[in-house]
Formats: C-alpha cells, sequence, structure tokens
C-alpha cells in the first residue's frame, strides 16, 4: 500500500510538471500546480471565532497563513455556525466547535469590541479550552484586543505583549503584563499583534517562523501587500487627541 | 407618535452623554456612544460574494468601511448563505441575494483566483446584476481580479484601472482597460484595486470620499492602520522572477 501510494505520488507530480508550461489560461497568469488534492500535511491553524470579534483579526491572518505551503486554516467557535462581527452586519462562519479541536499548530485568537472582550473574557469554556490547546501548539497568537483573553485565560502572566492602542492601559493596569507599543510581540511561542490590521504584518513574521524567510517574502507578494495608506494617522503614539476620541466615537458607533 | 419618538430620541442622548464621563469600564477606553440602535441612516455598502473569492478582498474593505458614520454593510452573493473562498477553507454568509438588492450607494467586487473569477465572468445573473446596481451607485469599487469582472460587465470600457499584479497582460489584452500600476485608481465614479490587500488602502480613500479627510485618517486610527510589514516585497515591479513565480506557486497551491 505504501509503495501505490508513493507511485501514485510520483505520477501526480509528473502530470503536474508536465501540466506547468501551458497553463497560463485564467485571467491571472503563472505556474498552475493546483487545484490541491488529497490530505493535506502541512501546519493546522485554527482561528477562534466568538460574538462581536472585529471582521479583519481573524480574516487578515487567515489570508495570510491560508499561502503556506499545505495549511490547512480552520474558524473554529464555541458552537458550529455562523459568528457575527461587532457591528453585526457580517457572519464568518465557524466550522468546528471547540470540542471537536484538540490540536493546532497555531491558534489565533481575534479582538473585538467591548462586548465581545468582555464575554469572551468571562467565557470559562473558551478560556479552558484557549489553555489546553495552547499547551501543544508550537505558536499561540493574537490580534487586537485577543491579547487581553489570552491574559485573561492566564497565558501572558509575566510576558511582554501588545493589544489594541486604546486598550493598553487597561491590559498593563489589569494583568501582570508588560505593555509594548509594537506592531507584534514575541515572547516565547506565544505573538500578540496591535489592533485589527497589525494581524497582517504579525502573520507575515509568523509565516517566517513556521517557513522561512523565502516563503514569508512569496505570501507578501502573493498577497500584494505593499502598504499604501492615503493618510498617515494609523499610529496613537503620534495622533492628537481630537483624532483619538474621533476613532474611538466612529468605532463605538458601529458597534452593536 | 412623530412627537412621542422624538422625545424618547432625545432621552436617549441625553442618557447617552449623561454616560459618557463614566463609560470607561470596558478592555477598550473611550467614549462610549454604542450600542447602536433604531433604523441606520448613512451609506448603504454591498459587497459581492461568489464561489473562491479571496478572503481579504471583501472583508478588509468591510472593516474600514463599516466604520463609516451610520453605514450598513451587507454581504450579498447570487444566492443567500455560506460563499467559500479560494482555498475553500473559510466561509462568509452572504446575507442577500442579489434579487432582493436592487439599490446600494457603494458597489464592491472582490476579486479570485481563475477558478473563482472565470465562473463570475461567465456568470450572466452577477453581470447583469452588476451593471444595473452601477447604473444608480454613487462608487462602484473592485479589488484584486474583481476589475475583471467589472471589466466582462462592460463598466471599465475605455477606462484607466488596476489589477492584480499577475493579472494586469490580462486585463489590458483583453478589455478596452488601460492598466496602471498604482495601488488604486479612481476613473469617475469606479475605483479598482490591486490585489488583495491593496482593498484596505483603496477603502480609506473611498471613506474619505464619502465622508471627508478627517473621517477617514480617524478611521485609518480606529483600525491601528500604521502598517509594518516585516519584509518589503509586496511590489511586483520591485520583485525578480523567482519571487513572482514562487508567489503564483504558493497562491496556486493553496487553491481548490
Amino acid at each position: 500500500m505504501a509503495t501505490a501510494a508513493l507511485a501514485a505520488t510520483a505520477t501526480a507530480t509528473a502530470k503536474a510538471a508536465h501540466a506547468a508550461p501551458q497553463a497560463d489560461t485564467g485571467p491571472t497568469t503563472g505556474p498552475k500546480t493546483g487545484p490541491r488534492t488529497g490530505p493535506r500535511t502541512g501546519p493546522k491553524i485554527g482561528i477562534l471565532l466568538y460574538d462581536g470579534y472585529g471582521l479583519l483579526d481573524p480574516t487578515g491572518p487567515a489570508e495570510v497563513l491560508s499561502r503556506l505551503p499545505d495549511a490547512t486554516v480552520t474558524m473554529i467557535a464555541e458552537r458550529r455556525g455562523p459568528v457575527r462581527t461587532d457591528t453585526a452586519d457580517v457572519a464568518v462562519v465557524a466550522d468546528r466547535s471547540i470540542d471537536e479541536v484538540d490540536r493546532l499548530d497555531v491558534l489565533l485568537v481575534p479582538g473585538a469590541g467591548n462586548r465581545g472582550t468582555i464575554a469572551a473574557m468571562n467565557n470559562e469554556a473558551l478560556l479552558r479550552w484557549i489553555r489546553r490547546i495552547h499547551r501543544h501548539s508550537r505558536w499561540t497568537a493574537s490580534v487586537c484586543t485577543g491579547s487581553i483573553i489570552l491574559a485573561a485565560a492566564g497565558l501572558l502572566d509575566g510576558r511582554r505583549a501588545t493589544t489594541y492602542w486604546a486598550s493598553a492601559e487597561y491590559l498593563q493596569s489589569t494583568y501582570d503584563v508588560t505593555y509594548l507599543p509594537e506592531r507584534y510581540v514575541r515572547s516565547g511561542k506565544i505573538i500578540t499583534a496591535a489592533g485589527v490590521s497589525a494581524g497582517v504584518d504579525m502573520s507575515l513574521y509568523l509565516a517566517s517562523l513556521i517557513t522561512d524567510e523565502d516563503t514569508a517574502r512569496a505570501i507578501q507578494l502573493a498577497v500584494e501587500y505593499d502598504p499604501q495608506p492615503p493618510f498617515d494617522s494609523g499610529n496613537a503614539t503620534q495622533a492628537g487627541p481630537q483624532l483619538k476620541q474621533r476613532a474611538l466615537e466612529l468605532l463605538a458607533a458601529s458597534q452593536v
């Protein structure tokens, strides 16, 4: 059986190699190695969804990490099914419940508005699951206030971490955590990212740790991440009080 | 009844104003104007999902545009229900079918891998709906190969536009479109963005057009968009052939 499987793999590889030069038939040019078939043997990445998360927190990292060779990205929640964002406008489907997932190579916990973050911090079933998965994970990561949920699970005791800029004081005053105003912070196998969009930067760094820098650089090009924001107002340490107030007003007003 | 409603609104406003100074009770500090209640009178933003889209293409813009004052962001597809990404790992829920949506202030069409892009280009029901919504939209936007779908719908004839770097030649050689290697390109009320992550930059620009620069700058801070990618490999015009080849291999291998 092992020989037959190997032979089948060799045939598939030969076919792929043969197909490659003539496969420029779609709107996006380039080598065609897909479609992907068979079981995936690469990193198993699980992203925890819970009511009220911010949409970009899980989806930015999912986009980046899904391009790792042979990776699986799974959205996980307390129960299977659609999980709504902080605005309640959008739902991503959790394809697995926490009861169905025992091991992950990478666990990622996104952030949320106050409603979602507080509920998750007080959800013992979620915190237990986070601790359990973290025990055997290769990497445990967070985006935005996801680090506060990691802290509530007891994973950040005595560590350095980052979080959403407007949550830094809370994180530092509530837990035994040293807040760093960085885009992402690695402490052992835990990597925390700053707010919302910082998950994309963090995931590229994480991709380089999981594979190598060449692969991570190629993923950055695959998602054309050459950021050119039209404004320069994304850094809270350089923002005045009025801009901060306005940002938090817009956030609060958009959330349910 | 109108008087009663107004009185109720006044009471709610007074309560909110009273509550503001003492509302710093959650992990994220700042003014508490939410939770949002009542009908939303701001811009109606619709994002078209179709089988095989790239996850960040719709979700990055949804995150940014959902912070516009009183905005509604709706995920729309040919039929209601979960719509899977190019890797088939993740599904976002379409809460409305195209038959249920007649008017939008903003229509956004995300991109996809070859399978999804080709299917959408050849889906006359989708193209008809895109043309119909575009007729009355304030803004029509695309991310990545979404511009090829706009072109297939006939919306880009004689226009300048951008698209995913590896799809530029296809766009330009197949349609009457002048490709520009920009992060986003505005042509009248149509704004096209480059690949995947470019939708975030484009959406901040679009936010400034819908409201004003101050609001867009505050949204950028709200999503902490202060990009600091660990590498500098996201721009295809500066990438060598090996890096491009590797990026396209990773993409193709991750897609189903």
